[in-house]
């Protein structure tokens, strides 16, 4: 999620999310932090999203619903009907979204902001250039020059070079392959490739790919229909986005060829393919329910092949080798992107982001998207092609880059970072909870409550002592006798020391009972001493 | 950890433990589960460790202190001495440790036992051949077959032929690398590529590797020497098992070429290597704590070159990947074996597991060590060098394969798995504790004390209610009060039906609690009434 701000007015571009690593316990999303636009939602003149995947426009409904609805949010038609639908799910049904095509710049106050069209792993993903009277801003999104994509129009080369020619104030550049030398394969080199291994299937074959690589699953299509296979689209996302994708006739499927993926077992194997959502092992996907053997419509089984059209996003490569085990377990096949060229990154490789940097010839750079190395590197290309070093820009979120007629510079930190979606609630990541859960998590709870009398402090009743997730007591009852002694003990010796104050009662409780436990345990459950004064 | 049995006696060929993934909350380590030797311990003639890796040996303390200590337990000399080392560790200094020394065999009641000498990622690696009247048994262990050592011994490949002639009744080999065509780089390809890239660092260099890879910790230290650099080992494991190696002649450093690791600020930066524990990212290791600038005597800053001689364990990747991202945040520069061949893989790939089937020419094949998909690849090798199917085993954990006169078959399913440490006990993984753990952490804990009457049920003081790892409550205060009527509630209603069971009151009150929470909070934090009678 990017601001930029001129003469007081705001155009944002994209409002993405992430998905929680392992350590965020129960949490279900990450959002961008974006209280710095909670003062400011008046000042915003538009949302632009620069392309439909969820790290680009997920935190869309939560931005609308706490900074209330933007005069326009503009899109390519792709990412507007996914948008839409998203939104839809969350009962926001009047946001203003608007199909901006490429190429024809619209003024927003202090703004002209136009759409170029870029290649990448999703139709209708567009850089936004955003003209000022400095100069002009662009901002990539995510690209690749593909000579040869699947829908037949490349990237705008001719477009970026215009405005490099007319001057580029800043580049905003995608740095996720800045590590690659070289330049990304095609996405069309894919198609091919899925056709070869599929006449060599001898059984069923079902291919596993992001839901959004529409241009993907239409070459998955095109592979079955020349085989002769039917296609069955399996799992929500996967049938929701290529619904969307064809009523904007941006994917097709002749008669007949796709079919429900509960008629797939009435098929002969070597008749059909299923196309599956859970390349990244996620946990309810298809994919991984048909590999744990619980899926409602398809049941693996030796002599299938599962065809992995993806490759993990860092961080999930556990989860999905766990998915390819379980399916070697049944005894299907399984070809990854390892075995053969099955997969192509939309991100651009180093070649990529200079070309991108020599066409656009930009004043400053300021390399985005990718992990403290990758903007490194990025910036080590911008120096490579030419770019003084003083106007590379490696910042990190919230820094903000200010240029005026004196040059760029990095401004004051604004407050930003990350926030926590929890179920229905939205939150800070340092919220207690967390640490909290972390806690119960390593070593479990010890819950004591001790009744005391409000007249002189003695027991009335004898305490109760509870626990959950401390392992392996055996000798448990023998602990809950010696704990309830900790506790009347150290009841004992608040009473001698005239000690009433149950807030202090309860501290003395919690060392006391904190230290008998790691003396026995050797380790450190939550403690929890409640003391009733009756 | 596998157990070979003839006649009635077993022999144990290694006990090795696994690390815990990140699902397996608190725990510390993850232990086979030995409990069919349980009631055979007298029938154990020895342990045979193959090699001195954690996954081969760590389990022994345990296995001894369970079992109790067997006649023998023999390994090589830096197995024998890391054990020794280990078991100290653990307080068990009288366990028969003895160095058996490849090619000299020894009777163990119905076996003769002997080691082979083979290439891995640490020295002293052997195959362990167990002749019974049927025919030899042989267990590979981990191994590569390099023609380049370090240590200039490689693989023994004749005595291997030798044993074939003979006749291997079965063989049980390594199938790490059975996913990957060719054959592995030599550990000593290495070298020359370190010395390429260390004579190209203007400062400071560390280089992390496993601190058991002794060979590897030469050559970085043969590397520094030619360049006139210092050396520091850093890290508590790098320091000592490179004591140990170097006490048995495995690895040398020349007089002055050692320093201490807190002397390395006082060296001009060009003229030190630091060789650190933290090629995977593990939490308290040196190159982590250096990475998060927390190291007490390493401060990386710019200029530095951190050199990865190791590429990530599954699972790892992103702790590593984090590890790396920390580092070029500070300044300092990465090469990871993705830039320059600086790491080999301890593990035969595909034409060396060839190459061993065909030289020991075994009658039957029991893939092991591997996940399914990598047996089933070296089960699907062991066909392409002419196995017949019926003859390869590609079985599971407790999966016993019995072998007579008439043949081998899969016998009955003996209870085996895996059990969990958790700081010093040992259990089961399906304990509730690690249930319960899962639980608090996904929604935290909810906890209700109630204190009645035990004359009449009716309460005597106003309910506690304790929640923690509950996120977000913004409204808490009034959601306690409400918690309060709740409880209140639920006890006059136990009072109007005369209930006055403390299970079955405590049993409502849960179910009114978790009711009501989830309804105003829509998630399922653990709840635990407790009723207090006074």
């Amino acid at each position: 999620m990017m601001a930029v701000e001129c003469e007081g007015r705001i155009v944002v571009v994209d409002t993405g999310l992430m998905f929680p690593t392992t350590e965020m316990l129960g949490i279900d999303l990450v959002l961008p932090d974006f209280s710095y636009l909670r003062d400011r939602a008046d000042d915003i003149e538009a949302i632009v999203l620069t392309h439909g995947h969820e790290d680009h426009v997920g935190a869309l409904p939560f931005v609308l619903r706490e900074l209330g609805l933007p005069p326009k949010v503009f899109g390519g038609a792709l990412t507007v009907g996914l948008v839409r639908s998203k939104l839809e799910e969350h009962r926001i049904r009047d946001a203003p979204l608007e199909v901006l095509p490429p190429g024809r710049p619209i003024d927003l106050g202090p703004f002209q902001v136009e759409l170029v069209h870029l290649a990448h792993s999703i139709p209708d993903s567009r850089a936004v250039a955003l003209r000022t009277e400095l100069g002009t801003v662009l901002v990539t999104g995510d690209y690749k020059f593909d000579q040869t994509p699947v829908d037949g129009v490349p990237a705008d080369v001719s477009r970026l070079a215009e405005l490099g020619r007319e001057g580029v104030l800043c580049l905003c550049g995608d740095s996720t392959n800045a590590d690659r030398p070289g330049i990304a394969p095609s996405e069309s080199s894919v198609g091919p490739a899925l056709l070869e291994i599929f006449s060599r299937c001898p059984g069923r074959i079902i291919v596993t790919s992001f839901a959004s690589n529409v241009h993907r699953v239409q070459q998955v299509l095109d592979a079955a229909a020349e085989l002769d296979r039917k296609v069955a689209l399996v799992g929500r996302s996967m049938r929701k986005n290529f619904n969307i994708a064809a009523s904007l006739g941006i994917a097709h499927a002749p008669d007949g060829l796709l079919i429900p993926a509960r008629e797939i077992e009435s098929f002969p194997d070597h008749r059909v393919v299923a196309i599956s959502t859970g390349s990244q092992g996620e946990p309810l996907s298809a994919l991984r329910r048909m590999a744990h053997a619980d899926h409602p419509d398809v049941e693996l089984h030796s002599g299938d092949t599962v065809i992995f059209s993806a490759t993990p996003i860092p961080g999930n490569e556990r989860a999905v080798s766990d998915t390819i085990n379980r399916i070697f377990q049944i005894g299907a096949r399984v070809i990854t992107a390892a075995d053969a060229p099955i997969h192509a990154s939309g991100h651009g490789w180093q070649e990529e982001l200079k070309l991108m940097l020599n066409l656009t010839k930009p004043r400053y750079v300021l390399p985005v998207h990718g992990d403290h190395r990758r903007l490194r590197l990025h910036a080590e290309l911008a120096g490579a092609v030419g770019t003084r070093a003083e106007c590379v820009f490696a910042g990190r979120n919230g820094l903000a880059l200010e240029i005026d007629d004196g040059g760029a510079r990095f401004g004051e930190d604004v407050h930003a970072g990350m926030i926590f979606v929890d179920g229905v609630d939205i939150g800070d990541p340092d919220d207690v909870a967390l640490r909290d859960r972390r806690a119960l998590s390593a070593d479990g709870v010890f819950i004591v409550v001790a009744t005391i009398s409000s007249d002189d402090g003695s027991q009335v009743a004898p305490p109760e002592v509870i626990f959950r997730g401390v392992p392996f007591i055996e000798e448990a009852d023998g602990l809950v006798e010696e704990l309830r002694d900790v506790v009347t003990g150290s009841l004992a010796s608040a009473a001698n020391h005239d000690e009433r104050e149950v807030v202090l009662i309860q501290r003395d409780l919690h060392d006391d009972i904190a230290e008998f436990v790691y003396e026995r345990l050797r380790r450190r459950p939550m403690v929890l001493p409640v003391v009733v004064e009756v």
